[in-house]
């Protein structure tokens, strides 16, 4: 196969900075690893950060090997880092997690509790590393098993899984933001001659006020229409399944692996991975708004065009993450 | 403490190319990891590769998370990898082995057994986890569990352990290289009018041969006195013991652990860890030929010209070892 690099890095800058409002908003993606099975010289094994600025919080998905050395080259802080969230056991995906954990206590970085979510085994294999390597974290570590349906849900994000098609045991996640308020008009509002204080809140929560000279302010003038939580849907690993579509249905974005090209299409139905085909397959029934595709086979190293091309035949917003790419979520268009 | 980078680079190139005859000889080291507890952006946790050209031999002594990782960045291939010698079972020495041996196994890289040595746990350690995480390795793994004393001895090399003060059980081990017969002058020999042929053999082992001209030949004469094979001794990790005393006598090379300067002796003393001046001291006692540190707590990232001189105050040969740096063991002059 002819192929050369091409470097994707299209969409892939926030654009914004820490103690700016709209920041504060963001949901943020950063790739630490986007190879499958095993490092090579550009890319680790899977690792995702998804960084909720509003709560000073870091979740994992995945923790292969290096993770942590990762984290060092980011911005990323480990002391924020709340949840990991398990697609599976193998090692490209588990083996950089006690490590990581161990950094953490290190030094007094991080006191606050971690919560790992995965598949049965994965409470076991922590705490036999623990044990055998005689590590002691310092703050609480606590376990929850993962099965298809609610996984977590609070301060405005719920979490879901369903079961994906792999060799062992497999899940993939939807983050689902709480629908938001609509924009408040604080401007109208004081052009109106509000004063400031409780009223705004009442305002903003859609109630009617009186002010002092008779006029009443209906607070629903004043806010814009609600917006839809964002959704981010992460699947991996896994061949092509009818459950990883009904989990990312209507994502604002969809990642999704694509170990392989349809031409190793043997190798993807042996090892249970998808291909680039199946993944767009994904994204296009699922109705998502992008398609970030990763865990890509070493042997694809130098071929992102053709990957992207195989994808794009079938669904047209297709992006390659990269290590140490940063993807802001945002809301798909409504007309997708 | 006022201080700052000073690279230390000297020694550490072999100054020989894959091939040539000086190379076959070479005892090769490579560092892969020098710091302690946790990566930074400069050293990765331990791992150490020592290459024995001679049999297309690599070993390494521990297996830190992100070894093969390093390995990438290097000329070393994984599939010559016979051994692993673990000093003891602490993540930072442990976290990349499992990892390690899957990518060896993944695309036929490596198919020659791996034999591990270490402390009791180890086999356990390493089965737990590739039952954990469903691994399957396609080449024999052996396991050896550490007792002080004699370890392996094959092909022209002896290990020994001995037994480390840390909080956990924990071995430091040399590699003796067999004593080398004396250089044969096969140029004098042809010089004398000896037929190209089995009669260098005889010659070479020290034998008498008779010329058809009835010459008597005295192999002793053109055989130079025979080398001592050459040492290496590996300690960490460890607070001062003299068991790594014993175990590094005559050294030509001791790589020693030194976590700590001597301002931080209390640390050093409640995590059994080595001093500058510890290691040092050690290397003093035993008389080695050169002194290698590693192992620095992060704290002294920028803080090489400290180490050094506490070390110097106590002995003169001593370097500091960085991640991918090459050095070539060579036998200490005898005066030393």
């Amino acid at each position: 196969m002819e192929c050369h690099r091409l470097p994707d890095a299209r969409n892939c800058l926030p654009g914004h900075r820490r103690g700016q409002k709209s920041y504060k908003r963001c949901m943020l993606l950063t790739f630490l690893g986007t190879s499958s099975g095993t490092p090579t010289l550009a890319r680790n094994v899977t690792a995702i950060a998804l960084q909720l600025p509003q709560r000073s919080s870091l979740w994992l998905f995945d923790c292969g090997e290096g993770t942590q050395h990762q984290v060092l080259r980011t911005p990323l802080r480990l002391s924020q880092l709340e949840k990991i969230f398990f697609t599976h056991l193998h090692g490209d995906h588990l083996f950089g997690t006690v490590g990581l954990l161990a950094s953490r206590a290190l030094g007094g970085a991080g006191t606050t509790p971690v919560t790992l979510y995965g598949p049965p085994g994965l409470q076991e294999y922590v705490k036999a590393t623990l044990r055998y390597s005689d590590t002691h974290i310092n703050y609480p570590i606590h376990f929850q098993t993962v099965e298809p349906g609610l996984i977590a849900s609070s301060d405005g994000f719920t979490v879901l899984a369903n079961s994906l098609k792999h060799r062992i045991p497999a899940f993939g996640y939807s983050v689902i933001e709480d629908d938001q308020p609509g924009h408040f008009d604080a401007e109208r509002a004081a052009a109106l001659g509000v004063p400031f204080g409780p009223l705004y809140g009442q305002l903003k929560s859609g109630q009617s006020i009186t002010l002092a000279d008779g006029r009443v302010i209906d607070g629903r003038t004043l806010v814009g229409p609600a917006r839809r939580g964002r959704k981010l849907t992460y699947c991996s690993d896994t061949i092509y399944t009818r459950q990883a579509v009904e989990l990312a249905l209507n994502a604002d974005v969809l990642v999704h692996e694509a170990t392989f090209l349809t031409s190793e299409l043997n190798l993807a139905e042996r090892a249970l991975h998808s291909t680039a085909a199946m993944a767009a397959q994904v994204a296009s029934e699922a109705r998502v708004g992008q398609l970030i595709l990763t865990h890509f086979s070493p042997r694809y190293e130098n071929c992102p065009a053709a990957i992207r091309a195989e994808a794009e035949a079938i669904f047209p917003n297709v992006l390659l993450a990269e290590d140490f790419w940063r993807f802001e979520i945002q809301a798909k268009a409504a007309s997708i």
